[in-house]
């Protein structure tokens, strides 16, 4: 590692100094338990990420031997730095007051920490040396948002416009907006959704027309659940604005993208309002920190933006929507981050507590008198699926950000071009399993701590409330399972989603004979890749009898048997490695009960998860149309 | 119906000036959407209801025809007195000030009104004609519940605890306690929880000392988890308290209960304080308008209370487990109806604001341009999966209570036994399959709504914040799992739950060629039917060969599959009498698309959700115990 980059970790622990700044007058419920083995082993014994730091971009500036420093420091800083902000969000939520909005004290400071010290946007800057490749960077952002998932988001928004104007901006749009950004003075936002357009962004009204001055509109339209759209935290905040150009065609393509700052930039640098108005927040369910704005543009045709890349005037179509879409998929992968980070957090603390409590006698022991409840067997049940999801769930987040890596930095345009069919396949599965399994793991995580689990006072009921929004946005999972039918599945002509499931095959193959131990465990997952290739097979035949409401209707109990598939695939692959590590080990040494615990993880999730596989091949097999069928007014019963 | 009654619920009609009332100052979010077609529906034209009105304890007083009247009325009072005192649950909820706690301030004039006016406690007084049968009166505080489910816990309480008081106190007990707890003025609690006796209820360390005074003990202890533990809106609060008699035996043999009213009752009738502190209230994740009290009893050695039934002292054996339980059976149905209550109305919720919403395009109609989100197909299956699964959940809760009105009155002796182990059989269902659906089931409401259904201001959050409770208290879903296989398999050595499943078989026999267009539903039964039989037989095997260990490693697998298997059966038989009446009614008839409803709430259930019967058997066949042999350690990581 260079030394320039060493002193970027070092200067973690240098300024600690903040941490008793930052924890002062706040009292806090202990609820950051994250532990960085699974992390660590992903991207050192299971992923090539020597392959990700030999590429001319990162080469010379990590090797695997900084993996355990980068993680640990980011650890201490979250545990020290950002997880005393999160009661802090719970306690004294985001409010408006007077056109204005105001966030938790301890956030805006903590917002200009993470940026300055190039944790946020300044990792990707494209012109700098050292930054931080994304497969590491992914989980180091896992750990900083389980430790504040509501002051995450600010974070993530920033990353997604800076990127996007580093992208698709004009050297002058690039020179006025990116350094601010990444230094954290300014904040980012995307802004999408309007009153009476979410999923459906084809039908925005949000209007833009032309001035005088070339790359310049004036911008007329209302936007609501814009994410860190306002605060106290920044001097300017960057829209990334999506909009259509007077006399643009309906519909996506009409669509462009502009960059439109709360304040105007001057030519002399000093700002002035931009008629971007701040009509209220949301008081919502968790996240109570982060800031999710209504905002009205133009109300006195005086709101001006920035036009990204060009527009077809002949034909009269944007760009808007393909360049949100390259901030939309690493997004969505975020966003599935996010939500294994909650899960996972709240699976730590009730492993935590369970091991304290004490209540009831083993059935299978009574003599030995009252025990921790981590001993009975419904609680370890509770943990265990707890684990091996939250486990295959970030093994899918971790590939994802493997293939982004590859895509983008690859020598060779052949294996850039595969990573990025990989990554386009697991994208909504990434978001989606994840988020989706994440509110029933979290309430088998409240379970397991019984009564207490229901206070406030123990961190998992607010786990669940903040949780629950990452199964919406970013696109609903019910929009993420029809972009895996619909899209990912077809991708050249099939052959992209195929070359998946032939992995997993050619997996099994290698494997399943020379492997002793793990013979129930191949044959499921050679079951479930069967039904798999089944449910395929029977969906394309609805599409050919025309029964098209048998896609939306079975999508995204596809989507979860993806989810199911692929993680079974990357659980039971790192088993392998674990295995032989458990073979090496003595049972006393200290790492012995983490590799057992990755062969627990895979061995559950094989002979308990996975079968869903084959159930949800069976209900597409027999493909009830009840869905279908049933009127909208039956409903009112 | 006899004047009487009629008046009784006329009352509802003419008490409406509390509307007003209760209304001041309160800004309310309209989130009571209950529609009781599907309950009159159950009790009209599926139960035999008419054969609880002609037992000699109802005889006269009711009849089929009164059904809707009652539920009209009760609908009423539900809207437009009770729904309007939810939102001041949410935005005052209760506190702990100074030793004392506030409640909502329309908590306090709506709890007098439903007492005094006989829908509380008043309804189970055996001494009072005219009370409502309990297969009636369950569906009946499900309205009430819906309006608001922090409120009504204040009633079920104290209904529980009258009912005690009833069945096993003193005459002297009985006229002091029973008519200040029928009419409102005091209120009741059940005080078992301690801080470290939860589950383990046979733990406990709470104490009771003999005093000169025959019955009346001296009483030592803390409990914590009090619903409705303490408040403004009682003058007096009657604590059903469970306590160890010195020199009792340990575990729950020993153990003995006591009423321990917050003011002693001098024998002129005034009151005196008798040692109950408040020590705090719990700050919840959700039914904030409830009391949720930690109490220290006699910390200055003064408190004292009335032993409820006998103790033996000669085997220091006391009633007290025996004598809850009782209390503990119905208040476990009554928990089931409360999940029930908050999930149904998330789901009309739901279903109203997806019938407003427009957003997208149907795939199998695009051209037909944007459309209310309750076409879409996932929205339709999110809805429909709700409808299903509230409607077998209702359906066991309301056949729980019938058995139990049939055990209570029922003059024949074989048959009150016959219908009291049904009652036994069903209840753990009632109550954890249930509270277990709530989660994820509102967790679809939720996304249904979109980035709306987590802001606050739209009712289904506070839903999923409310409902959770229900899945721990009462004995923790585990725990009923365990009464399920462990007690309620093996009554009459197997035989009263082999009547139940006989009575499945049954219907299957009798039905599935007779009745055309099931075919599918009904094969679908008869092979979860089979496959419950073999999960029994398996486990049985398990039992024989010591591997007892695996018995709490599926037994909430199978809980939930045996209300997947019940549910469908009665959901099935509903569908048959809905069948019938769509074949006799015009499709333009009012009541048409609710028999299309109850037909396609069946097939959906019975098609998507049962398959999961086979699956689970697939699950204990395989008999995996990676649960069992993965080392607590396992799960730091």
């Amino acid at each position: 590692m260079e030394q320039k980059q060493q002193d970027k970790l070092i200067s973690v622990t240098a300024k600690l100094g903040l941490k008793n700044f930052l924890k002062e007058g706040i009292k806090m419920a202990a609820n950051f338990s994250y532990n960085t083995r699974d992390i660590k082993f992903a991207l050192k014994e299971w992923l090539p990420t020597e392959e990700i730091f030999s590429y001319d971009k990162y080469n010379g500036y990590y090797s695997k031997q900084d993996l355990d420093m980068m993680v640990d420091q980011v650890y201490k800083m979250s545990s020290d730095l950002i997880a005393p902000t999160n009661d802090d969000g719970e306690k004294s939520p985001v409010y408006f007051d007077n056109g204005k909005v105001y966030l938790p004290a301890s956030f805006k400071k903590l917002y200009r920490y993470i940026q300055e010290n190039g944790w946020g946007a300044a990792n990707i800057d494209e012109a700098a040396e050292g930054t931080i490749p994304y497969t590491v960077y992914l989980p180091l952002m896992e750990i900083m948002s389980a430790a504040n998932p509501a002051f995450m988001a600010y974070i993530g928004l920033t990353n997604g416009a800076a990127g996007l104007i580093q992208s698709y901006g004009s050297e002058q749009v690039k020179k006025i907006f990116l350094p601010p950004l990444m230094d954290g003075s300014w904040a980012g936002t995307m802004c999408l959704t309007e009153p009476t357009a979410g999923s459906d962004v084809g039908d925005i009204l949000a209007k833009a027309y032309p001035t005088d001055d070339p790359g310049i509109y004036r911008i007329k339209g209302s936007k609501i659940f814009i994410t860190g759209g306002d605060g106290d935290h920044a001097d300017n905040f960057v829209h990334l604005f999506l909009a259509r150009i007077d006399g643009a065609k309906p519909g996506v393509k009409g669509i462009s993208l502009f960059v439109v700052p709360k304040y105007w930039v001057n030519e002399d640098g000093t700002l002035e309002p931009n008629d971007v108005e701040t009509t209220g927040v949301e008081h919502k369910m968790g996240l109570k920190g982060s800031a999710t704005a209504a905002l009205a543009f133009g109300d006195n045709n005086s709101c001006r933006g920035w036009l990204l890349g060009s527009y077809d005037a002949e034909n009269k179509e944007g760009q808007g929507m393909a360049q949100m879409f390259q901030m939309m998929n690493e997004e969505r992968v975020n966003t599935g981050m996010l939500a294994l980070s909650v899960t996972a957090n709240a699976y730590w603390n009730a492993a935590a507590y369970t091991g304290e409590r004490v209540q009831g006698r083993l059935m299978t022991n009574p003599g030995a008198g009252r025990t921790q409840i981590i001993n009975h067997e419904d609680v370890k049940r509770m943990l265990l699926l707890n684990k091996a999801t939250t486990e295959a769930c970030r093994a899918i987040l971790l590939k994802t950000a493997y293939y982004i890596d590859v895509e983008h930095h690859d020598p060779n345009p052949d294996r850039r071009k595969w990573a990025g069919g990989m990554a386009q396949c697991l994208t909504p599965v990434a978001k989606a399993y994840t988020s989706d399994e994440a509110w029933s793991l979290i309430g088998e995580s409240i379970q397991a701590y019984g009564g207490y689990g229901y206070c406030e006072e123990y961190p998992v009921a607010q786990a669940a409330r903040d949780v629950k929004i990452y199964s919406i946005w970013e696109g609903t999972n019910y929009i993420q399972s029809m972009d895996l039918l619909g899209r990912k599945w077809v991708m050249g002509k099939g052959a992209v989603f195929a070359g998946l499931l032939k992995e997993i095959d050619y997996f099994i193959k290698k494997n399943k004979d020379t492997t002793v131990g793990f013979e129930k465990e191949f044959i499921n997952l050679g079951r479930a890749l069967q039904s798999y290739l089944a449910i395929q097979k029977l969906m394309a035949g609805y599409m050919a009898d025309k029964q098209f409401g048998l896609i939306p209707t079975f999508s995204r109990r596809i989507l979860t048997a993806t989810g199911q598939l692929v993680g079974a695939y990357y659980l039971l692959d790192q088993a392998l490695v674990a295995d032989k590590q458990m073979k090496e080990l003595a049972e006393e040494h200290y790492d012995y009960n983490f590799y057992r615990g990755k062969v627990a993880s895979a061995r559950y999730f094989l002979r308990n998860v996975v079968p869903n596989v084959w159930l949800v091949e069976e209900l597409v097999a027999d493909g009830d149309n009840t869905v279908i069928d049933v009127p909208p007014e039956a409903f009112q019963y």
